[in-house]
């Protein structure tokens, strides 16, 4: 069977060192690239693992795995059968960078910091840098492949190495020695110490004991008569030793200058010392010219493919494709990349805390459709839709989720499906609610279903994190407002005119929850939040009446809400983004409100306080707002009341016209001289809002 | 059968007039009020058609039917069964309008018009007069539903109308003058002149002989010993005359100050007199009081369900259903009506230019998506969308349109439901096809179909009025750039950067179609459309350099094309936007391009020439550039060769680097001074759009 292995002198074949990168090393790889790296391509400090030959039949793989890429400093992982070496793995940003890399060039760099490591006694005291590694990769990750090459440089040098013999350790060696050697190996594999040391020193005494010694221990071994074997964990096959041997030789002729060399390629078999199959040979290699100028750059070889003596030729890359990995996780993966890319060179986005926020939207009609899939395109995965219409034909074109499948069916029914069949991970659920509205004469037979909607508008509310008040009255954002302002809640208001749109983030509630006793005194403190800082306005705060029915008289264009196309796409691209804005500004609710063109500016860009735009002409407006102690729904008088009184203040409310007016000191105000310039600025206003 | 007829004197009591308000009245109405009236709620004068009982069992209609809403000026429709008839509708804007309307009010106001053509003499010459009615109204156009009351107008005085006798003319009537009665009625009927006249005058001669008369010949009629009987077409039922008897009397009674009245109630069977079912009766009616002083109003009753001497009540509102009508049609109408709303009050939007002009797409991702949908938003129902990849699991969330069921279908393919099940009278093609790119190595084997996809191009752009440019590349927007300049072919582009976008109009190709011996006169010509007007750039006119292969050496996050979610749905607005103000602009392609702060604005608003925004600072600018005649796709050197070699020339520039900048004077360009200069500011525009 191992015929050849006494043969006469000759050059020294070595098998080559098969490689298995694991799925899950690659998948390490991606993840790291999206996370960390972005477009950094500079080489990464890598581990692979590698491990004696075990079984007669099958050549021991080099490992790389998922523990491979983890920072040298804290990668711990490595066993009997895992020796750790170290690698480089060099990842392009693209094919044509993958294509255009110099693979001679890397090899020859990584060949002379083998050289550096031999001749600065570096591998005495790791012999594991005698198989350093080298992996180039173009991990494609839109589409889920990698293309890679693996190489294990070996240096080649003017001379060469002549293999004297190789004969089967069992041929070579006493029984009393074999034994001996076995009990020893036994031991070395035993100890985590040494069990990952693929090169060592087999010291044979002449009374046929073995030791086995690091090979820091080279000089304390010598001069006592015995014989020296210069043992590797072997990984090669029935015919020729591994690859390890060339620079394992390399070594002890340029860092010992010994010419002539014993050596053992130890082999297991089931985990045990197999010294039947291990080999014993000698090759000369005298000792080189030249190497030991500074400049020297050695000749090497090693990518895997290449054989011995060949030219280097370019490899075809290795590929493997991900796209198995993770299933369940992987559409998730995929919908979330851009997110990730956005790290790469501009902002690190927080998809934890986007995955997590639970967002409620009142409204699912032209503005709900696009907020809610802008929202998933954001990385929100909870959504809860509140509509309660259903869907007609003339919102197919307006509203970008709906088919002519879903004519007739509750908005809050058909969006659903539509927005899981873009992204199966959001978590969606509608609700089919009228929002109470303010000024709306209700009839007694409704009053307790009215009751009804408000107890569970406050469940709603409570239960999420930020409401969107998507909804096309004025009226009907009153309730959710004060809801927002006393529970703290963001809330994000997006509304639109014929040709204009507002979109705003109202500021946090009064910092005062107090009793009814001290509203009086409850003014000043009714203008801060809990933070002590002056309040931002609610959508109410510059209005100088009471909400009242907008609906009723409106004409067919009014009710149709008539915008020109695109102005629904245009807001609420603005409010899905300025709710991300304020997500990631470290204060939250109580981040102040930015204007353009001052420089306070958070990770996102300005975070303002409302944004008007116009389409007509090109109008796009930053504007702030401090909340009023007159406001219908968030100042501290309507907030007292409601914390006092709860539901039958609400009902209240919506059951007498002016007791909110009253209530806020609006019935005065308008009494005043104040009004009529207040009410100037409102109208001008409205000129451009026209909700 | 007619035994009450005969009965001793009573009050007169009359049958109600039925209404027949044909739905094709209704979506004529609703059509006017779309198209031509909006908010106008005033009230429009219509044409009722009244008409005499035809058939013995089923009391006869008044109609109101599509022609009843023709102007008066124009409406000449009219014939013996339907005699016009003046009329009013109110129709107000919502229904809270029409729930408070003051119907007795109106009512009222209509029978003073009634009053007042009977004393000015107005009825003698169109007696139809007598018949003035009244239609309430709210279109609920959004549900297509109808809500309306019909009413006619009857006096009421302090003196009561007193019925004498009711018998069959055939009692009263000997037979020769039933017979002459018939024939005279025969000739009545059959003059187009008289036919439509419902109320005359019946002359029976001592011998027999009867003439009709017309009411304005009433004088003439007197003193000759004849019997006059006060005739009119009755549509009455078996038991009782018409409603039309109390007005007629009371017009005998005011006008001619006849106390005692013989009336004749003219029926029909068969389209012929049918003298034995007409009744002639007489009644008395004593001149009421106070009726001709100035500002008089008469009490009225008339609203129908109303019945004689019953206090008025508010009569449920009849309800009809549009819905049924034009079933084809009406998915169509739906999908516009917020287009016709827009002519409301803000703008008329051309919806038939729109429906005709046929756009090419090219792209079909996220901005492809979003121009597709808006496109069908603002009317045009002509598509084309060209594309060469496949939805990918993570477009979903990106990409508006798609959904799971797509991933790994073609665009094109995916597309096209998708937009039909929106808007089912789009017409949309999906072409799979790459955009030729420039700067891309081809190979050999490849040249062939790259040629034939640009031919396929080629023929595209011509087929189509409007191209949008919605690739990703830079280097694939060069061909079709070329090919719109080539044939005055409106562009659009929009580009996305990560937090910026470029959205602009291509100006219109140099007025010079010269041949290539008079290129290098053309410099000055190149810079003017055919209009004699300064061209405005395409999307290279401020590029020094040829496009390139911009992708090859891309990273990840720019291959995925990294933007803050929202911005492709704002850029999508915007580009949709600006092609519906080009389309709208009288001077189309040739129209300037205009600066925000200018006044020189279009009807939708503002028309620049480019429109650059960032998300992050909230920036928005209108731009303006001129053509340069160094432009690589549009200026006069390129189109002439183009004109000249057709697509050798194409594939020269694809295939050659360098021979689009020697052709367009680049090459030298960048070796002058002038160079660096124009690099900074195209350097700045870099940052702003990184495409």
């Amino acid at each position: 069977m191992e015929a050849r292995a006494e043969a006469a002198a000759r050059p020294l074949q070595a098998a080559a060192i098969g490689v298995c990168a694991e799925t899950g090393f690659w998948d390490a790889l991606r993840r790291l690239k999206l996370d960390v790296l972005g477009t950094d391509d500079s080489p990464i400090p890598i581990t692979g693992y590698y491990t004696p030959r075990q079984y007669e039949k099958i050549a021991s793989l080099f490992r790389i795995c998922p523990e491979s890429i983890l920072p040298p400093s804290v990668n711990s992982f490595g066993d009997r059968n895992n020796c750790p070496v170290p690698g480089t793995l060099l990842n392009t940003n693209n094919m044509r960078g993958f294509q255009n890399l110099d693979r001679a060039l890397l090899l020859k760099s990584e060949a002379k910091k083998i050289l550096y490591d031999i001749t600065s006694g570096k591998v005495e005291e790791n012999p594991a840098l005698l198989l350093r590694f080298l992996v180039i990769s173009f991990a494609d990750l839109k589409n889920w492949k990698v293309y890679y090459n693996v190489a294990f440089p070996s240096l080649i040098f003017d001379s060469k190495i002549t293999l004297l013999s190789l004969k089967l350790a069992s041929a070579v060696l006493s029984q009393e020695e074999a034994i001996s050697l076995s009990k020893t190996f036994t031991e070395w594999r035993k100890s985590s110490e040494t069990t990952v040391v693929p090169f060592f020193l087999i010291d044979l005494s002449p009374d046929s004991s073995a030791t086995i010694r690091q090979l820091k221990d080279w000089k304390a071994c010598q001069g006592n008569g015995q014989k020296l074997l210069f043992g590797f964990y072997d990984h090669g096959n029935r015919r020729f030793p591994g690859w390890a041997l060339r620079n394992y030789i390399a070594f002890v002729s340029l860092r010992w200058k010994i010419e002539k060399v014993q050596f053992f390629c130890y082999r297991e078999k089931r985990g045990r010392p197999d010294v039947q199959q291990s080999l014993i040979g000698e090759a000369s290699f005298p000792v080189p010219h030249g190497w030991d100028e500074p400049d020297y750059v050695p000749e090497a070889i090693g990518w895997e493919g290449e054989t011995t003596g060949k030219e280097s030729k370019e490899t075809k890359p290795k590929e493997i494709d991900l796209s198995s990995i993770n299933p369940a996780s992987q559409d998730e993966e995929k919908q979330l990349m851009h997110l990730k890319l956005m790290g790469w060179r501009h902002f690190p986005v927080n998809l934890d805390k986007l995955s997590r926020v639970r967002c409620l939207l009142l409204g699912a009609g032209p503005l709900g459709c696009e907020v809610a899939r802008l929202l998933m395109t954001w990385g929100v995965r909870k959504l809860t839709v509140v509509d309660d219409g259903c869907v007609s034909m003339s919102d197919l074109v307006k509203q970008s989720l709906y088919t002519d499948k879903d004519c007739g069916v509750p908005r809050v029914t058909a969006i659903v499906p539509h927005l899981k069949e873009r992204c199966s991970a959001v978590e969606v659920e509608g609700i089919q609610m009228e929002i109470p509205m303010l000024g709306h004469n209700i009839s007694a037979s409704k009053l307790s279903s009215v009751h009804d909607d408000c107890k569970h508008l406050q469940t709603l509310v409570d239960s999420n994190d930020v409401v969107f008040l998507l909804n096309e009255t004025w009226e009907s954002m009153w309730l959710p407002t004060l809801l927002c302002a006393d529970k703290n809640k963001i809330a994000i208001t997006a509304a639109l005119g014929y040709d204009s749109y507002l979109v705003m983030r109202h500021g946090a509630g009064p910092g005062m929850r107090g009793s009814a006793d001290v509203v009086a005194a409850a003014d000043k403190l009714s203008a801060e939040d809990v933070l002590g800082r002056q309040r931002l306005g609610c959508y109410f705060c510059n209005d100088v009446v009471a909400p009242v029915d907008s609906v009723s008289n409106r004409t067919l264009d009014q009710q149709c809400t008539v915008t020109r196309p695109g102005l629904a796409s245009i807001a609420s691209g603005r409010a899905a983004d300025l709710f991300t804005r304020l997500l990631h500004h470290p204060d939250g609710i109580h981040a102040p409100g930015e204007i353009a063109g001052t420089s306070c500016e958070g990770p996102l860009g300005l975070l303002p306080h409302q944004i008007r735009g116009s389409l007509s002409q090109y109008n796009l407006l930053t504007l702030l707002g401090y909340s009023s102690s007159n406001c219908t729904a968030c100042s501290n008088a309507v907030l007292s009341e409601y914390r006092r009184r709860g539901m039958d203040f609400v009902m209240q409310v919506i059951n007498e016209p002016t007791y909110l007016e009253d209530l806020t000191g609006l019935t005065d105000l308008m009494k005043s001289a104040v009004y009529s310039q207040v009410e100037w600025v409102d109208e001008a206003d409205d000129d451009e809002i026209d909700i």
